[in-house]
């Protein structure tokens, strides 16, 4: 049985006068930022506000990269060839890195965000392209990745340490794997099952499928969203609940 | 007497199907390689082929940060806060570092280009606010600016290890500086004069100014551009030149 | 004395997931619409979906072209030519052209946003600079422009239609132009006295400048915010009472 | 028998510092100019000159929009929704149409670059989305597509006239497109033979394809690239054969 929980949450997406997130409140209560690196969203302004906010908030935080298209919030495929996908990742990665440095601290993880993210959690080739770049720039950098995925997979490969991520409002398929957004009953809305669903992912290490067979899941981390009011109520009930049961809630690296 | 010059050019200016500068041959001929980083010019392709090249060839590079500005090369002024300068600074500079660590190199100096670096040649406070932001990022960097500008003084004033650059092909006012291109004389087309006069400001340290006036002059490093095929002629005579009259063609930072 | 206002309203100034403003609420409310043509804000979505939604309420709708700088909000000087001056507004407003044709529409007006529009209010080359590339596409358009400025000045000596604009929350210098936001009691935060003030300078065509004077001024628009809860309660305020007080608020162009 | 063709180069693939394309000498031999508009290439400044320079020699152009993606040239595929489709091309049609307008031209065709482009020749549901936008905005538009491509057969259903392009450097397959460069014999290296065989495409409205076969193939415009002093010799060789061949070169709506 496993006692703890790390929460991760996507953070400084906004993006000049634009804004998306609820970061200020957000942080109070997750225990991991991912920080997107200014080319599906953020801007070096956002990144080193988001980096200075995370550190005085003592939470661990790593990197969030996209495909370079703000118009599209990275959630658009582009066709790119394996080293265009590699040195996207260098150049957003080590952005995120200048600003660690500047603020004493580290960039912890890395996990890549919309249509190259869910790319690499099932497509082998683009997995292993991901990790051959972040390995030559931190071997020492977590990799995140969902539940059961190709990315984790690939990742543990390559000797790098993972953290296999959960999210309480989305059902599985029987492959272990999210069910599209496009099926029935993909996602799920009341809050309490979601709650009392992720406690039973954490606790016993399994999960019901769509189908109704459980299947073994590892959930080392929630990913929780950050953009409305119910989600940060969302957060907060998340916290107390697994407290509550004796799931301590910390992030990944901590002891 | 000095008996040493290090040859540096700006590199890596090309973006995706854009191709500016003669990269390959003027890598043969060149110490030091200031290399764009994806505003003005330059992308992560780019950026991590440069990198390769230049440590291919075995010489320095160091990061050539701009404006985000790619329509206008770098070369228009943008009214940006301090805060917003540095951000884009450590942002661009961050990024070269992660494909320089990629190469198992390190990026070696900062050398600001067009707009913001000429801004920072004059003005005390951009100057500044450059400085503390890399001194943040990494104070073992060498700072490169204009002979007698504003730029090499406050970075000296930071304690950075600092080289005065020289322009061969460009004239010199009374205050040390560069002569604005719009005055009469302020370019040098003769070729031979150039290098006759570089030379001497090497050897003794002093310079002739547009007006007959004799000044002093440090001679660290001559930037040559690396566009042309007259370009490429240049930094070979150049070497030819210096070589013959016992001027080591060497590295700002080699033994 | 004048019995009827136009009030007027930036809009389609979103960006891909970023959302700026209450463009379903306000349409309601106002009769002019300026739409950001994917330069500083908006992209060809929300442009479309902007026309599409002025049109459904059936008001007017111009131009609000701007800087190619969405990181700035079109908010930061950027030193442009002259000739790039034209051909960005050419640009830009050919492109509204287009989703207006698209729909049956006219583009009516245009009004430059931001720093190249407050440039505009004072500096007669840009104004002029403007205006040629305006008359050039269509001398019809309606020119916008703050009361008083050197812009509407220009606009009338090529032979447009100007529309004379005031700001109800903004107090005036003696010059008769915005006082700039620094000067104390620049920003109206009385919406009653904002309004009643408003009012008098639309039934008497004069304003107290911020030193106790009463100089002139031509109100044939209102400039209102879209984007609060508050900026959509002041609309209706000036809607309800400038109605009671007998002022028909109606679109410039309408009998 | 045809006696007549119509010479097509994209154009205006410039971008700020950066030159593509030998746009100066190549419209002295050809009769059609596609300019590009801005997102894949091009920007207002280029846009400007292209139509200026077309204007000047007296040339028919129209636009040759492509993929919001400067850093791909708009070779990439990026996943878009059939409305983001419709209306990138509406707002890169409208702003070319503003330069003609105010250099007192027309656009007088359409022909969609790269990715999108080869789409629309070969995928009715692209095809479509182009035509409606395009018809929408003016049904008197001509547009271009490859010889034998779905694009043509769309556009023909739409209403609107149609001038199907040919390649002379390239090789067809047997269902009349070209055949992708990855093939053996692809791309047609000798001159000699490609303009004999274009000339026979004219003539007699047959083409040899890969494997043998004689296929009717219509003609009515060659295009060809304009980047190389190699290019530029082989639009001279085209003009000088077809005349002698008794072909007039003469723009598509010219008498």
């Amino acid at each position: 049985m496993q006692n703890r929980i790390d929460v991760n949450c996507d953070m400084g997406e906004s993006f000049g006068a634009y804004k998306i997130g609820r970061d200020e409140e957000a942080v109070k209560y997750i225990t991991t930022a991912n920080i997107a690196c200014g080319f599906h969203a953020g801007d070096p302004m956002v990144m080193e506000q988001t980096v200075k906010l995370a550190t005085d908030h003592n939470i661990l935080f790593g990197a969030h990269p996209g495909h370079n298209d703000l118009a599209g919030f990275g959630r658009r495929n582009i066709q790119l060839s394996p080293q265009e996908i590699k040195n996207e990742m260098i150049y957003q990665v080590g952005a995120l890195m200048a600003f660690a440095k500047v603020h004493g601290k580290r960039v912890m993880h890395v996990k890549p965000h919309g249509a190259i993210g869910n790319k690499a959690m099932k497509d082998r080739e683009t997995a292993v392209c991901i990790c051959e770049a972040m390995y030559q720039l931190n071997p020492d950098f977590y990799m995140f990745g969902h539940a059961n995925s190709v990315m984790l997979e690939v990742a543990k490969e390559f000797g790098f340490r993972t953290i296999s991520e959960i999210y309480a409002d989305r059902a599985y398929g029987d492959d272990g794997m999210l069910a599209p957004r496009s099926m029935k009953g993909a996602v799920i809305h009341d809050k309490e099952f979601a709650i009392k669903r992720a406690l039973k992912m954490v606790k016993e290490g399994v999960v019901e499928t769509l189908s109704g067979k459980v299947i073994e899941i590892q959930a080392e981390s929630i990913c929780v969203h950050g953009d409305t009011p119910e989600a940060i109520d969302f957060m907060k009930s998340i916290r107390e609940v697994f407290t509550e049961e004796g799931i301590k809630v910390v992030g990944y690296s901590e002891d």
